[in-house]
């Protein structure tokens, strides 16, 4: 990732999320995982794909994401994990406005996600931040959230009741 | 309206119209008016009402603008007359990107608007113009189109065949 943006494109970029950018922090069901969870942390910008060369100047200006076209309408540019979320969010949150709640929530999530890989107890409580980004997103389709995590992690006997 | 927005300002609010916001060229019927149409061009921002209160930042910062609800779910800022869109789009241009061609659009259209007042011919120019900046909004709405205001003209003999 770039790391050398100047303030004027961080302005434009953050306004653009604002817009029309989603801050997802998302958990994923991983069986092959001693927790069975993983958190993935998305910063995702759609675009009909009549201009995916916009999300294409997009990626190449950040020199990351991944472009995919959700089907034949729609493409979106999703830059995926926390170890190139972070930096990026660090950088855009002087000049988020609208999703800067999320951009706040889902840094403390990277910050602490190394540490709790094999902490059950840590590792719920960034799943109640990820809740949280997701209230905030208004996001309706999720099938996993931090509940379905804690049973889990009872019914393992890797937590308390 | 504000003239004194820096740079930064400028560039976040190109990326939020870039993601979110509409910049339009609508043809609506007037029938108190000697060519029956005129020309609405209109910035329009919208948020969840939720959110209501980022859109109540933007009008003071940009010391203009009008906000209205949708309904119960849906609110919007618009900034809307040829005469305060077209001094904020030529600051905005800069830094505008996925909707330059229709802001390019849409000031040759403001520049027009005054001395076609009465020239149906120059009018008609500047509604295809309008037609443009619809196609490359997706727009799938509209009602009037240049083809319409040709038909009047001709129906009201203002223009030839």
């Amino acid at each position: 990732m770039k790391t050398n943006l100047n303030d004027l494109q961080l302005a434009y970029l953050a306004g653009f999320i604002d817009g029309d950018g989603s801050l997802i922090a998302q958990i994923v069901k991983k069986d092959d995982y001693i927790l069975k969870y993983q958190i993935r942390i998305t910063i995702s910008m759609i675009q009909s794909t009549s201009r995916k060369h916009f999300l294409i100047q997009f990626q190449k200006e950040l020199d990351t994401g991944t472009i995919r076209d959700r089907n034949d309408k729609i493409t979106e540019l999703n830059i995926i994990g926390h170890l190139t979320v972070q930096p990026l969010l660090q950088q855009l949150r002087p000049f988020l406005r609208i999703k800067l709640k999320q951009a706040n929530l889902i840094i403390r999530i990277c910050e602490q996600l190394s540490s709790t890989k094999n902490d059950p107890i840590k590792f719920l409580e960034l799943c109640e931040l990820s809740d949280q980004v997701a209230n905030l997103n208004d996001s309706k389709k999720r099938t996993v959230t931090s509940a379905t995590v804690k049973k889990t992690f009872q019914d393992l006997g890797l937590i308390k009741e």
